[in-house]
């Protein structure tokens, strides 16, 4: 006869958690287990009945935490952690003309992108974070330091017709974009968009050769678009129309259009982007600290449109913090709809999960705890004091837990977080060449 | 000839710091140490020259830290941190008159004050808080908790007309008010004073008395006041006038007022507040949680009225996090005021410690870090990924930091945080009974 542990089956990991949120489904659930192998969720079950079916090479008993998908951060600019704090307190344009622009001027370059993407990776991976999008130069860069620390990411490698250290025009940074498309196109974790960074940069003609190319590589689009009142006034005075009115000349107004910030809009906007499926992107900490506006986030989710959250670039945020994003999120909406009831804890843990996967095309992969998708999880260690009494471990979550409180990630089943200590990054490695950039940014 | 350790100064404490911000002066110093003894701080100078002049009994080394002035959480409801979470994503009054109130009619004790209040303070030492305001009931509860783990505090005993478990009717919640203040009256941490509810739940014969005994014991008064825009057409149905208006004609605007939340203001209101120097107390996360509306914290400032910074209970907030208020209260007044130059960093850390000390009529105590205030100090620990690279410590203290990197704290001098552990309460204990709290609140 058999024994018992022979007819177990074998797996790579096994997690038990205390509390999980799957997110697909509101229910959460209470000492359960999530069975994963070759980097995939083939179960979800009472602990019980797990370590009678299962055998794992690794098991996690997580007796104190929520376990929940990992948190999508889809929209930011890694590189430019390097920037955090070098110019705050600003507006829009006099942080981007007379601050970020002149020091990307300077310093652009592969390695300034590496390193600050490296940075930028770690913290996203301590605080919860298992997929990123990414708007910037130089985007191979990005994508090999997500590769070496095994994180998703969405690359939008930047469209401008300006002259930088990456590209001259816009025909040579569309030819970037399409290489770096190409280059991760048979990487499962990495996915290469186009980044046009907004209208007022490009003209109708640039905008053109943006909505060909991406019909050409059939792949999303992700640009800032409405982010302020001023970039409307420009639009009116310059194309006598708004920003949304040109992308949709050129029939960029579609379901792989994600349209980042949208503070300003009209209720005929909103009727559009919901009949076109246009994905908006949700940056509400960023919104805040520019004062760009409010994203109208109810009036958004009464017409269904689906919305993601980012933390944009941490030079105008100042972190990477996806559950912060979440509370500012929260808070944020119900005020800006005068209603307490505005985007309640379940709804922005989606938001932050399942929403931000659909709004970058990824929801069948990624975003929440169900058997086939890609076990890309996280663990938060609800233990401390500010926690308690938990009536809810969501709204704890949302409400008190802060990114400290990360222990564990996990994405397409490798664990890159265990007990809050990096796995695939040299931590102290990548504090030294931070510090080398520092002193060169202050010179 | 006497060696040279003979000729050291012998005191208490010496702390070295990385930075220190004495926010009496924008100016941050960097390599400095601070000279604490019998609870005050008697020099601030170079490390270098601190070594040489004195010999402590207690010697601090904080290379990597922001040494600042405790941060004073001027309102908040410490008891109600029992209910955290437990009635989320609801308005204001279905919040209070369908989930907190008939809590509390049910539960409201001596007992459940104590427990509760030491939950709150415990987690406000953690996170940097030296002194605190409390609005509640069983007020000698709340004090005594304080006394024990050796925090400041502001006591505002409740002040209603409606029976509760602790008094009765106006008269007895009036004595009872009293007698906090008489019993704290030679306690150098503890300062009680009124805590009228708000104009809404009392009638002008209630105001006149809470004034009238306001004036009898020479002490200031805390209200909620123009919480939302219901409380202004509940005040114009039923006194045909606005509530500030109704405070006026009891005589309560004047200096002595700390009129909290304050998220519906005219000019006119604003110019009045100015002039008889009432002072402001802005909870951000408390009103963007119950939709409450926005504090205009720029056409305050610009009437150099005096704001202090608060948390609000945990059952409205959801933690009593005084770094996190900061940064919310930042980015929301820049949002707000549709001006990303608003209260900056320095700004915003200046409302939670040195104005917040102002508002509750402190400054001369605290509140800023100079010789002959009390030694009332918090550490913060800047060195997580997150808060690099650092071009400005206290823009990353604003907008990088969190809770758990508040290392060290001081009140008069005693440390009761010490390399992030508590040195005066047991958390062990404090946990089990927020259990049984938990258990009984979720019959």
């Amino acid at each position: 006869m058999p024994s018992r542990s022979q007819e177990k089956q074998s797996i790579n990991t096994l997690i038990h958690a205390k509390w999980i949120a799957r997110v697909s489904i509101d229910e959460l659930l209470v000492d359960h287990s999530i069975a994963l192998n070759q980097g995939i969720i083939i179960e979800v079950l009472p602990t019980g009945s797990a370590l009678q079916k299962y055998q794992a090479n690794s098991t996690y008993s997580l007796d104190q935490h929520l376990v929940t998908p990992g948190f999508i951060n889809t929209h930011g600019h890694a590189a430019m952690t390097l920037f955090r704090g070098l110019a705050d307190d600003l507006p829009l344009m006099t942080w981007l003309e007379e601050h970020i622009w002149p020091q990307e001027t300077k310093w652009l370059s592969a390695e300034f992108t590496r390193v600050g993407s490296e940075l930028a990776i770690a913290e996203m991976i301590k605080s919860g974070t298992t997929c990123f999008s990414d708007n910037y130069f130089f985007s191979q860069e990005v994508g090999k330091a997500a590769e070496k620390a095994g994180i998703r990411a969405q690359l939008c490698p930047t469209i401008l017709n300006i002259k930088t250290p990456w590209a001259a025009n816009i025909d040579e940074y569309l030819a970037k974009a399409e290489e770096s498309y190409h280059t991760f196109e048979s990487n499962p974790l990495i996915y290469s968009i186009l980044g046009p960074h907004s209208p007022y940069v490009l003209t109708d003609n640039d905008l053109s050769k943006v909505a060909n190319k991406a019909n050409e590589l059939d792949c999303m689009i992700q640009m800032h678009i409405h982010e302020t009142a001023q970039e409307i006034s420009h639009s009116l005075e310059n194309y006598y129309c708004r920003p949304l009115a040109r992308l949709d000349r050129v029939s960029m107004l579609d379901e792989k259009l994600q349209a980042v910030h949208m503070t300003q809009l009209t209720e005929h906007e909103m009727d559009l982007l919901a009949e076109r499926n246009v994905k908006v992107i949700h940056c509400p900490e960023s919104n805040l600290k520019l004062a760009s506006g409010f994203c109208p986030i109810s009036s958004l989710k009464t017409r269904n449109i689906t919305i993601g959250l980012g933390t944009d670039g941490a030079a105008s945020n100042n972190d990477l913090d996806m559950l912060g994003e979440m509370r500012s999120a929260s808070l944020l909406a119900k005020a800006s709809s005068s209603n307490a009831t505005t985007l309640n804890a379940t709804e922005t843990l989606r938001m932050a999960t399942l929403d931000g996967a659909k709004s970058i095309g990824l929801d069948k992969l990624i975003g929440s705890i169900e058997p086939t998708k890609q076990a890309d999880l996280c663990a938060i260690k609800l233990d401390e004091l500010a926690n308690l009494p938990i009536y809810n471990p969501i709204s704890q979550l949302i409400y008190t837990a802060n990114r400290s409180q990360v222990s564990h990630v996990w994405v397409a089943g490798k664990i890159l977080l265990k007990d809050k200590e990096l796995m695939t990054i040299d931590t102290n490695k990548l504090k030294e060449e931070v510090q080398v950039w520092q002193r060169k940014l202050t010179l």
